[in-house]
């Protein structure tokens, strides 16, 4: 099935409510494609366009209201929600916000604080002079940072969610059994990269909004850089990190491959590599918190090696490519069931870099592999 | 050849700093990847993370200054950015507030305006909370709007700009001329539209952002739904909308065709497009309007039909797959030579609609077709 029943979603707005009941929040004012998706399962990829803002309001009690361009009023009228106003956009004059200012003030008493947003890892998709407009137009209301509640509940997923993420990996796990089709020695990077996101398609993947990956001899430079037209050579290591989506949700893990036998280094590397990720797996239990797995992975990797400048060994991963916790020192997240993690480890071999990443799940027991786990030895092609 | 060279950016940015100085700016605070690519050519899809903000100040004089997570430091020192100043992000206590604070007060005096858009089309790509901070840092500065800069700048591309969108255009000519290859009675949308995107990195694609479309019996509810498992049939027309990137430009147009013969209403409906489109490419010259093209297509399409919600009939097109301006009636956007625009009348056929794109650029004299331009006939799968 795709999408979800609207069980679901009643169920996001009702621990939603119940977060802003403890918070003193009358309303959440949300404005990106991942939060208005959240709360009503409006899934488009016209987001891409960055011309028209997106409102959606989550009131005290009862359903979330949208406050859209007209242009999205038939589909966000498929979805369950009910209350669905629109403006003709973009309007020079008024890009929405008189329609959202009165919306707030007819769904919120004269005394409401309406959270939206404002942490780490968050932004609002609206005009900076637009905001400054629809705050003078509340009055007495006031707008505020949603004290992390959207952070709680997008940082645990429901079986159907997580149902919806093992399917992208297993996707992505059966597009990269295929690399060998499509990579070896002399064989362009950029062509690569293109193929490989066919390989993805061909899986199953609904599109593609992410592929990085490097290659080079003995390691890459970094894992974010676009792919240029130089050929495979024997000697190289080739990466591929993927997120692809199917039904809204992401997968994001990678595989290396050595260009013909690896050196004794590089193969050691990747050893080190899959130890450290399996060192985090094993403590990836309901109240270890992020920075536990940071250190299993770090305390392998440091052990006579270099780590690389990611800043983190991985991450949350859902409707997002990455979303909340991060795997560092700092980040006390507690880890509870539901949880879908990135375990990202990454060494330095030389003046380049070797990455790992896997996606597993917390659950009450044992966590679980979603990506297809891979042992040490590093596949050559 | 990918990217640019040098002088390209060095225009950009003296054109920038150019029109600071008329509007009382001592400096550019941007934070959204077209905005930080357009003055550095720093490409990468990891902006599809959420989690790190990057910025970039543009000063009053020299070269832009990048303030960026340590993730991106190799890739941005391969620009011809010098000033690449970095933190180890995601810093759960300063995401780079301190460093990007220290460095604006650097490079400015102590009664400096610095700008950041905050007009149509734009938003800061940051937490709330953390430019809040940075502006509190920043003592007797002031940031303030850009007063519409980055839109000036953006809306008049170079001729290798042009060049890059002409390549996706032709790119995305060539997989639309195959679509008889893999759409016909009985396929499924949902496979059509896996196929399509990889129809478009076998043509040439490095990537595919965007790609929306529908289809339906004698038309489609919007054109902006995800596609479903549901079998093309008779008497259905299919649009397939694209907008995929060639290094770092997009194109953005759409083709129809009919499953099997149209009828007349269909057929005349699509004829009716092409005269409106072509209406607007007649008049599409230094000195016209957005206004004038919105009117040139909309009295051919009022004629006896009824319009879309889509809110307007065409818009900007470059590094982002929608940009300024809008062809409506209120946008009296001036047109000069170096703007590439996509024309995109609408037209309701009983309770459903068609929808028509091509893509063009202003010169002194003459439009030009970016896009292959079609005729009236619909073509029949």
């Amino acid at each position: 099935m795709s999408g979800f029943q609207p069980a679901e979603f009643e169920t996001r707005t009702r621990r939603a409510q119940s977060l802003m009941a403890t918070r003193g929040l009358s309303a959440l004012l949300l404005t990106t494609e991942p939060e208005l998706r959240y709360f009503t399962g409006y899934l488009t990829r016209f987001w891409e366009s960055p011309s028209r803002p997106w409102f959606l309001l989550v009131p005290a009690t009862g359903k979330p209201v949208a406050v859209i361009p007209s242009i999205g009023a038939a589909l966000m009228g498929e979805t369950w929600i009910e209350d669905i106003r629109t403006w003709s956009a973009p309007d020079l004059e008024d890009d929405g916000v008189s329609l959202l200012a009165d919306t707030i003030m007819e769904l919120t008493a004269s005394d409401a604080t309406i959270g939206m947003p404002d942490g780490h890892e968050t932004h609002a998709r609206m005009p900076l002079a637009d905001l400054v407009r629809v705050k003078a137009a509340l009055g007495s209301r006031k707008v505020a940072g949603d004290q992390g509640i959207m952070r709680a509940l997008r940082m645990v997923k429901s079986a159907a969610e997580i149902a919806k993420i093992e399917n992208a990996c297993a996707i992505g796990g059966r597009a990269f059994a295929r690399v060998s089709e499509i990579a070896g020695s002399g064989v362009p990077l950029d062509e690569v990269f293109r193929k490989f996101q066919i390989l993805c398609l061909e899986e199953g993947a609904d599109w593609v909004p992410y592929l990085a990956g490097g290659a080079g001899q003995g390691g890459y430079q970094d894992v974010i850089s676009p792919a240029r037209p130089v050929p495979l050579a024997k000697g190289d290591v080739l990466m591929l990190d993927t997120g692809l989506v199917r039904d809204g949700y992401f997968c994001d893990f990678d595989r290396n491959w050595s260009i013909g036998p690896p050196t004794p280094e590089v193969q050691s590397a990747h050893a080190r590599l899959i130890e450290a990720s399996d060192a985090a797996f094993a403590v990836a239990r309901p109240g270890a918190t992020a920075a536990t797995l940071f250190h299993a992975m770090d305390d392998v990797l440091r052990r006579d090696a270099e780590g690389t400048d990611a800043g983190r060994l991985g991450h949350g991963l859902g409707m997002s490519l990455t979303e909340w916790p991060s795997l560092i020192p700092t980040d006390h997240t507690v880890l509870e069931p539901g949880m879908v993690l990135t375990l990202e480890p990454g060494i330095a071999v030389g003046n380049k870099i070797l990455v790992h990443e896997e996606n597993i799940v917390v659950t009450e027991g044992e966590p679980r592999f979603l990506s297809p786990r891979i042992g040490p030895e590093m596949p050559v092609l």
